[in-house]
C-alpha cells in the first residue's frame, strides 16, 4: 500500500487548519491540582487522517514545550511544515490511511489554548501572573475535554517527546480506562535536579529582564532580552556535544579570531540567531508556567500503573544514546515502574548523535519501532 | 615527615597576605596576542613555603574563571581558606615544607591584578569595554613578568584545573624552558562548541541587563541580575547530574508545591545564592573577558610540545569521571597531543561524582598522584 502511493507519501498530509473549541458551559471551568479554577478553557487543535465508524482509531500527539497544535502539514503560506510532520502522514509512523490524528496545544501555552496571554475574563486583560500555576495532570484532563468533545471515548495511542512524552505517562496514570496505549519518548517519570535547575535559570532570566515587568508586559512587548537568553540555554541542552562538533566544531564566522564580544563562533551566531527568533514566536509567561509544571510532573513511587488489574495500557518507551536533557536511564526508570506495575513494556535506546532533538530528527528509527508497534495494538484487538 | 607533624599539616598555611606587584617600568607594556599593548600591569599574588637557595622548588599555581591569588591559607579576619587550602601546605600536595608555591591573579581579572575593572592610565577611569580582549597566553605573559621579579629562572611545575589547567598547557607550550612539569586538571587543548555556547549564554546574560550599560557600569553599580543568572548557568555546568541528586534530589524547601514562581526545590535556593553572593564579589565585565580568552584558547594541531628536543616538560594530566563540562575525552586528547610529540605524559581519570568541581573537592586521590609525580621530578633531578 505504502509503495503503491508514493506521491502521498511524500507530500504528507497536505494544507491543514487549526481548529478551536471553547468549553464555556458548565462545566465550564477546570479544577486544577493547586486547588484553583480555570475557565473557561479554549484549546487549539488539528487532527489529520478519519476517525473510523468505530471510533478506535483515535492517536493523540502531545507537544513538547514550545510545540503547538500544528505538528503535521502545512498552513498556507507557510514554507516549514508542523513539528512534528516527518512522523505524521499516508505512510509515515503516524499513518494517517490508518489513524485518526488529533493534536492539541496544552493549557499554559501560547498558541491559542488558554495561557497567560489570554483574555482574564474577569479583567479583560490579559492574566500574565494572575494566571494559575498549571501542571502536565492539568493540561492532560483539558485535553480530555477535547476528547470528549471529539465523541471519542478511548484513545488507540498517546505518543509524544520530552514534554509530549510526560503527558503520555500522565493520561495513562490519570486516564488508565481512556488510553490504550501510550508511546513516551525522551522523557522522565519526573525531574531531576538538574532539569529544574535549567528549568529555574531559564525563568530567572525571563524574570531577570526589567520588560518582564513582574509578568505584565502585554501593554509594553515581550521581555525579549531575558527570554533570548532563556531560549540559548534551552538550546545547548537540546543538542549534544558531538551534534555541536558535528554542526559547527570551532568555525568562525569571519574565519580569524574578531578580539571583540561580537560574534566569533558560528555556535554563537547560531544560538543568537535562535534566541531572536524565539522572541517572536513565544510568550514569555507562558515559558515560565510551562517549564514549572515539567518541574512538578512527578509519576514516581508507583502512581504510573493503576492498581486496577483490568486496565493494560501497553508502552513504547523510547530513549536516545546522546540524550543528556532526559538520559537514558530515566526511561528505563520509566520502565522499571511499568513492570513494577506488572504491566508490559518495550523498550528501545536508539542510537543517535543529535542529543534530545533526535526525537525530532530521528525519524527511520522511531518509524520502525512505532508502525510496528501501533500495528500490533491493531492485530490484538481487531 | 608527615606523620610527625600533625598539627601542622592539619593548620595549612597559615595566615597570608596578597602581595602586589606593577610593572611600570620599560618594557610597562606586554604586547597582547591582539596585536594591542596593555600597560602598565599590577599583579596580585601569593607565596606559601620557602623558595630554595638554587630557586629550583617553584610551583605555580593557576587559578580558575572565578578564582585569585588566595590559594592558601587565610586572610585575618576571613572564616574561609583559599581555594585550593586542601591542596597547599604543609604535608599537602603542594607541600609548603618542599616546594615555594606562587599564586597569582590573571589579568582580566577582578582580585588585585589588572583588568576592566582597573583604572587606565589614559583617562583616569575604569578600562571598562576599552580593556582590551586578553587570551590565555597573554595571561601566562604576565604571569612571567613575576616569575621573572621573583628571581626565578625555571618553575618546577605548573598546576591548575579548569581554565588554570589551559594556563598549565600555555606555559608548557609558550616557555617550555622555564617549565619542568606541567599538571593540567580537568581541562582541554581548546573548547568544544558546546563550551563555547556555554560561555556565550553566559556572556549574554550579563550583555542582556541593561545595567551592563556596554560595560560602563563602573559609577552605577555591576548588571545584578544578568550577572547573577550567569553564575547560575555556570553552577550547574560544574555540578554532575549525580552531585545534585546526591545534594539536592528533588526535596522541596516548605515540604510542598508552593504554586507560585517563588522558591519550591531546594536546588532552586541553591542556585539564587550562588548566584547573588556571587555578584558581591565578582566584577561582571571581568566574567566576559575571561570566559572569551578561555574560549580563544586553543593549542591542538602540534602548539603544544616544543619541536626542539633539548626540552622535555613531564605531564600529570588528571581528569575526572563525572566531570561534563571538561569530560575525559578532551583530557585524553591532551595526552594524545603530547604522544605525538614524543613526550611522556602520566594520565589518570580518577571516580568522581562531583563533575567538574571535582578538582576543588577530591583531595586525596589527587593528593596521591601530584606528590609522587612531584617527588620523582625531585629525585630525577637531584
Amino acid at each position: 500500500m505504502k509503495q503503491a502511493a508514493p506521491d502521498t507519501t511524500s507530500t504528507g498530509v497536505g494544507l491543514v487548519e487549526t481548529h478551536s473549541v471553547t468549553f464555556a458551559h458548565p462545566p465550564d471551568e477546570l479544577t486544577l491540582e493547586s486547588g484553583r479554577k480555570l475557565g473557561p478553557i479554549t484549546l487549539a487543535y488539528e487532527t489529520y487522517g478519519r476517525l473510523n465508524r468505530e471510533k478506535s482509531n483515535a492517536v493523540l500527539i502531545l507537544h513538547a514545550l514550545s510545540g503547538d497544535a500544528h505538528a503535521a502539514g502545512y498552513h498556507d503560506p507557510d514554507k516549514d511544515p508542523g513539528w512534528w510532520d516527518v512522523m505524521i502522514g499516508p505512510g509515515r509512523a503516524f499513518d494517517t490511511e490508518k489513524y485518526f490524528i488529533i493534536c492539541s496545544n496544552v493549557i499554559g501555552g501560547c498558541k491559542g489554548s488558554t495561557g497567560p496571554s489570554s483574555t482574564n475574563p474577569a479583567t479583560g486583560r490579559p492574566y500574565g501572573p494572575d494566571f494559575p500555576i498549571i501542571t502536565v495532570a492539568d493540561m492532560v484532563n483539558a485535553q480530555s475535554l477535547l476528547i470528549d468533545h471529539l465523541g471519542i471515548e478511548k484513545l488507540l495511542a498517546v505518543a509524544g517527546g520530552s514534554m509530549g512524552g510526560m503527558q503520555a505517562l500522565q493520561w495513562a496514570a490519570g486516564h488508565p480506562h481512556r488510553v490504550r496505549a501510550a508511546i513516551p519518548i525522551a522523557t522522565a517519570l519526573k525531574h531531576s535536579p538538574q532539569q529544574i535547575a535549567f528549568d529555574e535559570v531559564i525563568r530567572q532570566s525571563i524574570m531577570a529582564d526589567p520588560d518582564w515587568r513582574k509578568g505584565n508586559y502585554y501593554d509594553h512587548g515581550q521581555p525579549n532580552r531575558g527570554l533570548a537568553v532563556a531560549r540559548m540555554i534551552g538550546h545547548i541542552t537540546f543538542m549534544s556535544d558531538t551534534s555541536m562538533e558535528e554542526k559547527f566544531s570551532r568555525r568562525l564566522k569571519n574565519g580569524v579570531y574578531g578580539y571583540s564580544f561580537a560574534e566569533d563562533f558560528e555556535v554563537e551566531g547560531y544560538l543568537r540567531y535562535r534566541g531572536d527568533s524565539f522572541v517572536k514566536r513565544f510568550d514569555a509567561n507562558s515559558y515560565l508556567y510551562i517549564t514549572k509544571a515539567m518541574d512538578y510532573f512527578d509519576l514516581s513511587g508507583g502512581r504510573l500503573i493503576h492498581a486496577d488489574r483490568e486496565i493494560e495500557t501497553r508502552f513504547l518507551v523510547i530513549s536516545f544514546k546522546s540524550d543528556w536533557l532526559y538520559p537514558s536511564h530515566q526511561s528505563r526508570e520509566i520502565v522499571r515502574e511499568i513492570k513494577r506495575g506488572r504491566v508490559d513494556a518495550t523498550y528501545c535506546e536508539l542510537d543517535s548523535t543529535y542529543g534530545h532533538d533526535a526525537f525530532l530528527l530521528e525519524t527511520d528509527a522511531q518509524t520502525g519501532l512505532i508502525t510496528h508497534f501501533l500495528d500490533n495494538l491493531g492485530h490484538r484487538h481487531a
